[in-house]
């Protein structure tokens, strides 16, 4: 039988996962990066065990990605940081995706069983 | 040669396919319809000829679809309607995104040339 | 009231958004470029009024855009090439997706009406 | 420090993340069942630390959803099954997504370290 801890992990990924994938390829612009942020984080709260979503859209990073003539990009790993938070049965997981040598990478920063 | 009228409904009509693809099952609960309803909106207006994207979540639609383990259901067309407006080159298209029997229906409500 | 030809070319609009942000962001390399151009075809086919759709991913592009750690990238416009016809009431609509000047664009390309 | 078990958990959840928000949504009919099982599968074994996937759509399920008119439906957990097998530093974690209970489940089925 897979652990509480493990159990908690596969949670945190799939949330890791389900973010990457359903908002990657959104038209994204500086004029909209906060409200994206914000949709994001809230959408994925609602699922189970996620107590808390951070989005950070680098701004800079968003304009430099835009081509003069179309005026917007679209929302992929290197243009976000994202921290998230999973609890699942007395087991805390944090997780974050930023980028290492160029590329977005999903970490498993720390798993904390509350009750030790 | 396709005439601007054609062209912008087709502009028209890519924006309501890449607004529904991009975004229908995203986890939604009635706590997060205000902010994906913004995202949404901003997120298609960054699109070429897009002027303007309305998008009406229904929070009572939404709540009845949450199975009660759960707490969220996944976006889809029966919980929203969507107003959208396309200039394109002196034509402005109008298109609605709404329920008839039973399904949710893509429709192009007017197409009015602003030169004539 | 809008034409015949201008709703076959929102319908014809439609399916382009549709298929871009349905399948933007799906894990492609050379050994899944066939699986994947065949499953957006088919797909895409079964939309209403959409006669034809032929995909062609592109496996040189999609190598070089594979980092060698990772060994997958995402599907993106600059990938793949489409060709669609959409038929609406003796309409027939063709369209199509290239790169034109380092971006991917979609192009009404002709629109027929059988009757005349 | 996250154990090896832990990161192959996470890493399998983020797998079943991607899975789910990059293809549910689809447009699917019994006609298109097959091509699209075999993307999917095919596309996240290109992921990370992904052995194998199957995917198994329910042709009555997807033929049941459809509406007469439409002529298909969008492919969603309740019409599909899936196992999951990931190998992680010698772990080896099989996951699955079945209905219980009315509702499309993510298991972790099993965890397995094969140098033990």
């Amino acid at each position: 039988m897979p652990t509480d801890a493990q159990q908690a992990c596969f949670e945190a990924g799939i949330k890791f996962g389900s973010l990457y994938h359903q908002f990657a390829g959104t038209p994204v612009s500086p004029r909209s990066t906060r409200s994206l942020e914000t949709a994001i984080a809230e959408s994925i709260e609602n699922q189970p065990y996620c107590e808390s979503v951070a989005v950070d859209i680098d701004d800079e990073a968003v304009a430099a990605d835009i081509d003069h003539e179309n005026g917007y990009t679209e929302l992929s790993g290197h243009l976000m940081e994202i921290d998230m938070r999973v609890a699942y049965d007395g087991i805390t997981v944090r997780t974050r995706m930023e980028m290492e040598d160029g590329y977005p990478l999903m970490k498993l920063v720390e798993v904390v069983d509350r009750d030790e």
